[in-house]
């Protein structure tokens, strides 16, 4: 219940997925949403539901998840992010919080989401690489091969093969706007931009692309996986630690851009002196 | 003890210093050294002094710490990192292992330590750089007036203004062979070579630096009391972890570069797309 005077108000949610079981409430698990309803509950002094943009899956992470709630609270919308990050946890961070109008939904109003995933392709393990990075050194991989894999994959498909099981959306269409597959040692990034993503969408892509990378798979092979909706030759899901939600992409979205558009997790390794 | 047929072998290691109480063993605190003599004891069947090369304080990073032990096992040298890494938690890495002669010492056959202190000046904060920054926007701060302070400190110079008491050092003398200050929108980098470090050296010269650089310190005022030794103008430790042992300088170093030199735990914000 949403008394007459209340607002509502965004929130731009950053978090490290290691520790939480993804986004949604599950009973009984540490996730994204029970920490933040916690906390305005704390903060408001009544319950407080927060609809979220994007479901990540348990272990994945966030550098500008969006999100939204309702509060009759007179504190001004843009001190909550503040007020927040005194009650979360240090792997839970708000970057901004600001009034949207009584019909912006987080979710429903999104025009995109952003994803990107990363490789880290050096034999050696890296420490401050390892919680954001699939270590992945196996063999070396052709991210020409790669990219050239991806580019079909742009316009509306119908992508069922890369979709698990347990999905509340009715079909499997999806508009990819984007897609980049980049190599910057030794990290490798697959980034994908469309206007809604299937649950395990990503890290089953991934766990193909990988084959297409590393010579296993052909191009042609890739592409007859999806346009054929073969769930069943895509036996490998990869690692959820390497996935990150980056960004999400709205028409009247009441945030300047650095907050979240320069957020990601992403490790700078300086070869100068 | 060391047995006739045992062998000096040194490590690479990596530490986030978050979780641990430094480097150097205390009773019943979580220590860096304490944690690698535990898993090289359950490796080697017999109780391991590793020496380090750097004592980091509590809370202090390590992209490429250096340490060596001894022991009469057959293992090979080089195979030591990818074992003991199966014995170690998330928060400690070997980059890698290798035979080294008897005489050579982690700590005493160094011809360098370089250090990195690193603030992140946006006003927002930032979950992914929280770990490993000085969280410092309280006002603009001028790195060109910064370096500039910085510069005189080159070369060999009585430091005892920047010296925490408790260190088993008998004088102060230092030479310092590199030290630049480097903007990296947020973040901003303090880097500093030296043949040793005093025990709390960085941080209590970060934290008057800091002062040259809002505007608050006169560079003549800087100069001064460390040429003055003025010890109790010194009043703030800047947080330890912003700081991070970068690299260690050996004559001869049994390992290749990219081992030690490319590892720093450093967040790239990129604004592409």
């Amino acid at each position: 219940m949403v008394a007459l005077n209340s607002q509502r108000i965004a929130l731009i949610v950053q978090y490290q997925g290691t520790h939480f079981h993804g986004w949604q409430y599950q009973p009984g698990q540490r996730t994204v949403q029970s920490e933040l309803e916690t906390a305005l509950g704390a903060v408001a002094g009544h319950p407080v539901r927060v609809h979220g943009a994007g479901r990540t899956d348990a272990g994945v992470h966030a550098a500008a998840q969006v999100a939204h709630f309702e509060t009759p609270s007179p504190i001004p919308a843009t001190k909550w992010a503040r007020i927040l990050n005194q009650h979360l946890p240090p792997d839970l961070n708000i970057r901004g919080s600001a009034a949207v109008p009584p019909r912006w939904h987080a979710q429903f109003s999104a025009l995109w989401r952003r994803y990107r995933y990363t490789l880290y392709t050096d034999a050696i393990p890296n420490l401050f690489a390892q919680p954001f990075c699939w270590h992945y050194y196996h063999a070396p991989l052709d991210t020409e091969q790669m990219q050239a894999a991806l580019t079909p994959l742009l316009g509306r498909h119908h992508l069922a093969a890369f979709r698990r099981a347990g999905s509340p959306r009715k079909d499997s269409w999806v508009t990819i706007q984007d897609v980049h597959c980049t190599r910057r040692p030794p990290f490798i990034e697959v980034e994908i931009q469309a206007d809604g993503f299937l649950y395990g969408m990503v890290r089953l892509l991934i766990g193909v692309l990988i084959e297409v990378g590393n010579g296993v798979r052909s191009l042609e092979s890739f592409q007859k996986i999806w346009v054929n909706q073969r769930r069943d030759l895509v036996k490998y899901s990869a690692p959820a630690k390497g996935l990150c939600l980056l960004r999400v992409g709205y028409p009247d979205f009441p945030f300047p851009k650095p907050l979240w558009f320069d957020t990601q997790p992403l490790l700078m390794f300086n070869p100068v002196t």
